[in-house]
């Protein structure tokens, strides 16, 4: 027996109570090999005599040492005994990397993690205080999540799906959830859907992804974006092959009449994000007939259409042209982001390439959560939590516009009409000062320029608020930080 | 007026009863549109004489043209009424490539989907009856999903979590979820398990796509892989930019110590897929000497190391060397394929580089469903439900090898220690027309061969029959329809 069996005994004499006998000692052993205690060919004592001194069955110390030599830990040769295995010498690791750390609420609308800290210059030496409120945009009220009648809605879903819904599923996603789509969507956004033409997907993003691949394949070189959006977006396209030359921008919107010769173009038409303002009619039909005209391609990021406040929701641009318009929904900002469900309405004639770019095995959605969606709209759970939310958003909507109007009046916001989130124009040169000031108060705050297109022209200095992003009790403690670093 | 409102007038009075009046009258004119039945250019009536005719309020219909003139389906100018919105003549669509057919139940291990007509070549004219049972490998009995289990957990662990669980999450996946695999890992299959170098994964075929980009950018060109196993995963490999030359297989399994400068190697070392065989001690050993000598790096895919029948699982290689192997496992052959759950055990020095790969808003699984896992391990109800399966899967494959011996004694059967499948060797020349002749009776059976890799050598003609695959109470079926068309 060599040396470290003195004390490794002992020691597991201790450990080894209870039930898990044989995985404890296999587990010590292993652990004992792996930290050099016991060191490459050390003689393991026999199992009798092993067993005697922890006071265990021999069985229980055999059938361990059989497992390791299984698992190649030890070996067992005739007249050498059990030995601890030999082992080349690890090459040097090159320097760790270090695991990064957790990065926690970052959201692709309107990215960045809800910590103060990002905000600041790494130059800056002193560390500001944790970020006890965040208006980032692009989260919805995490408090609201529904959870009851979600659940409820899971126990019928579940209780109610017959057995092959639990395994590896159709590739445009469960059809229980593309019919109630199909359906909801024509009648709250005007949307003409049809099931089959419904692809589910984990996000915007995933979507967004997969028809990259597509007007890849098919030679697209550039796909139009908005002056203003999210580089996430703009940098899955070019991860894709593709370029995203920015479309300009006045003060009626995004100016689609300039669409020229791209392959496609990118856009917000309900709710631009972030500046807010919906695309006029004219800019709407002047896409549509270049798409017409040109047999371009129109990505409509529907992301938070049904969140529409002083009067009825303006459609969806699909309608006015199916075959040459891809919708895009999610759930993110309606229900919650962490479902991970989204959905894409295709012209027919793109469905097999978008399955195709999907891959036989890109299969990412959970069948359950799909299943308990689609009761939980069949069901008007839905069309009732987005009621409640767009009631609460508002009054929040109106509670800014109130509270700016008294604390900070020369302060012009813009962009509430619709959506989670509101445009604060800042005097010229304050915006990266005032985010500042912000973080060092807790208050995590993004400003306008983030959100700008390399190649767009510089516009005003302005703050993008997701009033949405607090909790109910956080709301007004947020809403306050706010009046507070504005100049 | 122009005529073809004569009859929609009167048809929409018929449909415009109830409720969502306006939005009803929304989607008859858009429709109309649509079908060119109101042409581009058209007039309509004025809101005053529509509302009279159909009765409704004239609010309604002014609504409803202001809600149309915005989405860009009509255009209203003073003077000229509300017109039909003109558009340019949408260029002549390319042949539609039409909906393919819906895929169900694809898996991909052991993929192809579960119909007769698969297993047919192209060229025969009549078409087998649809397939009743499937002995495919690659997929659990979906019958028996624990759904009552599984929704106490979800009850549970959604009422406990805080609202920041139902955002935008960690990239690596819910932190209760990897603390409880860290600890259930170490446990149950020997891995050397730390929450923070665990990164959750929709699934085995995300983990490698992830793992194929690591590769990749740290110049690797070829990843080994087993004479056996499937090519899903060869392809993403190939996908990602990387060669995979297969290893030479004998009777004892996979030849690690054939391993060279490949840059990773990917293997099943718990139990080969689709052999069946665990590696043996020298050759796990001889993997782990290799990547010591040479920096190389094992992806072990552990994707159904729970079951084992006769003697305790061999331990996961990862514990030999958790600086060199990545751990992936998965919950779709433990659980169900529908979760889309799995998880990577990582040596620290990766987990930036894949977390990389995943990039900020690679987000793809359910923080729902991450926490209903993670209460489901914790709460015990997985260890009972894996104990449960693995006493209904031994009984199968006993009921299997009994049949054989019965009713076709000279079939050999192997891999039958461990898993959801079972190896059939069948006589020379035959592989094809059994599965052939199978499929004409409704019986979906998948041959050795189309697991083999274009490298290896071909073996003996055989049939991987998934036994886990049918449900109980299609089992005896099942295992009928097999013994009928063996040779």
């Amino acid at each position: 027996m060599t040396d470290p069996w003195a004390t490794f005994g002992t020691d597991l004499h201790l450990e080894l109570r209870g039930p898990r006998l044989r995985a404890g000692l296999m587990e010590a052993l292993r652990e004992a090999v792996r930290t050099g205690r016991l060191a490459p060919g050390a003689r393991l004592p026999s199992s009798r005599s092993l067993a005697a001194d922890l006071g265990v069955a021999r069985n229980t110390v055999a059938e361990a040492y059989a497992e390791l030599v299984a698992e190649g830990w030890l070996t067992a040769r005739q007249g050498s005994g059990t030995r601890v295995a030999r082992r080349a010498v690890p090459r040097r690791p090159p320097a760790p990397a270090g695991v990064p750390p957790a990065r926690g609420g970052t959201a692709p609308r309107g990215a960045a993690p809800a910590r103060a800290g990002t905000a600041l210059p790494a130059t800056r030496p002193r560390r500001p205080v944790t970020a006890t409120h965040s208006l980032h945009p692009g989260t919805p009220d995490l408090g609201s999540f529904p959870r009851g009648e979600w659940l409820r809605a899971a126990r019928r879903a579940l209780t109610a799906a017959p057995h092959e819904a639990f395994g590896y599923g159709d590739p445009r996603g469960r059809a229980e959830l593309r019919t109630v789509l199909a359906d909801y969507l024509a009648r709250a956004r005007g949307v003409h859907a049809d099931p089959g033409r419904i692809v589910v997907c984990s996000g915007f993003v995933h979507g967004l992804m997969l028809l990259g691949k597509v007007l890849r394949a098919r030679r697209v070189r550039d796909v139009a974006v908005e002056s203003y959006g999210l580089d996430v977006h703009w940098n899955l396209l070019v991860e894709a092959g593709l370029r995203t030359p920015a479309l300009p921008l006045d003060d009626r919107g995004t100016r689609t009449a300039a669409l020229d010769r791209e392959g496609a173009v990118l856009i917000t038409p309900a709710h631009q994000f972030p500046l807010g303002g919906a695309l006029p009619p004219e800019r709407r039909a002047a896409a549509v007939d270049w798409a017409r005209r040109t047999g371009g391609l129109i990505l409509e990021d529907d992301y938070d259409g049904e969140f529409r406040y002083d009067r009825q929701p303006v459609g969806a641009l699909q309608g006015l042209d199916p075959d040459r318009v891809v919708y895009l929904g999610t759930a993110s900002k309606s229900l919650t982001p962490g479902l991970r469900l989204a959905w894409m309405v295709l012209p027919e004639r793109l469905v097999g390439e978008v399955l195709a770019a999907k891959g036989d095995t890109d299969w990412v959605c959970s069948a359950l959560d799909q299943l308990t969606l689609a009761e939980f709209i069949a069901s008007g759970a839905y069309d009732r939590h987005v009621r409640g939310m767009r009631l609460r958003y508002r009054r929040r909507r109106d509670q800014l516009v109130a509270a700016l109007a008294e604390r900070a009046p020369h302060i012009r916001v813009s962009g509430i009409a619709a959506g989670l989130h509101a445009v604060l124009e800042l005097p010229p040169g304050t915006e990266r000062s005032v985010i500042q000031a912000a973080a060092w108060q807790g208050l995590a705050l993004q400003g306008l320029d983030r959100f700008r297109h390399p190649e767009a022209a510089r516009g005003h200095d302005g703050l993008v608020v997701g009033y949405g992003t607090p909790t109910d009790s956080a709301w007004a403690g947020a809403l306050d930080a706010l009046c507070r670093v504005l100049p």
